[in-house]
């Protein structure tokens, strides 16, 4: 399959995202900070749908957080006020306190722009990784069987 | 009823809002800058889902746009992370460019916020305004005769 | 003196804020809601260079918020990418617990957009109003006593 | 030295960024897509301030665009509300159409985050790649070769 074509794997976590007025910049097309945003808050869904934990009471009740500690990403095709997109996240590796994941934004079966992301459960306090409870591990590997080893190219 | 007590119309248009992590600031609620960013998107939404008109396509087709002339706002209950609102839009003014509309954010019954915007259609080259399109303004006024006249207290 | 016409008085807090790429919308023009972050922006400026408070410390430390009540804005002129506005703050009116600014956005000695904006001090734990700290309260009624009384048209 | 220490290069570009309220998640500490914000103003300001090019010029008369073709950050230390975070602007290799730039945000001689950002000169008519104007490559290439080639670790 050539690098820019993406169908979900079976049972993956998919949320569609209206392009906004907001969300574009001068040219029509998304100022691509907002892609980010767009991927935290599929991330938050992700938490809540699919694998059963409130990401606010996660982060507002258990005094952790769950920021990046790398980011990177391609863009491969700009999108214009109106669209309407699609973006899969899956699961690449999950670590003892940290998670790798890709989003990809698509539409129509073409890859818009796809990003890999790893993120460490850390504690509010120290600032230090905290290990991923192991219930929650259990959902993600689980959601990772089910979904499939992704790796980004 | 109170002032605080909002049950919306029949036939109101109505969306609901997950407050994320991304619209909180440090006391773990609404930014409020978020707001103002929500209501242009159910503005967004009302165009196209209710009144049929693609916001895009009247923005970028039409050369016309739709800034706001006035806002007023009365913030109420603020909202925290992983809650849900209610955003209610209504129709208090048609004009001959003019259109001043009332957003009522709200939840349980509840008013958490409550603004009046109006907005004037104008020519993005001349920066005039332009009268409504006629097919626009009956598509308006018949939403506004379903929903009630809507006076912001 | 004309409505649109602005000078700030002597010894008002001003503040210039270049149009970013990043503020625009499709039409090159600013998009409204920055507005709003660009004032809490200057307030924050505002209690730092010119009250002598660092917002920061007051926010985190003292468990006290300054949530908006109401906010009113009219814009008359949009800004454009590429060009610097001035953004300066006045007092209205200083309550026991609240706070009422203008905020006049202007260029060339023409008003681009003004706000009126109350805000009250909140505790963070209780959500209910506490009285200004009276020598916050006493460093605002100097700047009053020094730029005057102003009040939005 | 060390993979976390950085002294910026003589005469390199250096903005610094206070840490608002609004850049500021629950936690206090910036939520990350604002970086990506700060790193596109920090671009525009070295456009303009270093290299002499009105970047508002260059996208609204020109009618090209830089939309970024490949990102990828690494977050070390996190920003609090209240901090002063310094952005130094790099060079790492200039082709045809594409720059490629390194962001280096630090503070008191330490990398917070540091970001790699390749962009690519656009048509906004055609969306192909339009090769950098001769005049705005020798800028860029003899700012290059006042401050070193900067490689990303």
């Amino acid at each position: 399959m050539p690098e820019d074509k993406f169908v979900p794997p079976a049972g993956a976590f998919t949320r569609s995202v209206p392009i906004r007025f907001s969300h574009c910049d001068a040219a029509g097309i998304v100022y691509f900070p907002h892609y980010f945003d767009m991927f935290n808050g599929l991330i938050e869904d992700w938490y809540k749908d699919e694998l059963g934990y409130d990401y606010a009471t996660l982060i507002m009740g258990g005094r952790v957080g769950f920021p990046f500690v790398h980011i990177e990403c391609d863009f491969k095709i700009p999108s214009k006020m109106g669209e309407i997109i699609d973006l899969t996240l899956l699961v690449a590796r999950v670590g003892r306190s940290s998670l790798s994941i890709a989003i990809v934004c698509h539409r129509d079966g073409l890859i818009r722009l796809r990003a890999r992301m790893i993120t460490a459960m850390m504690s509010l306090e120290t600032r230090q990784p905290v290990p991923l409870p192991q219930d929650l591990r259990a959902a993600i590997e689980a959601y990772q069987a089910r979904t499939g080893n992704y790796a980004v190219p």
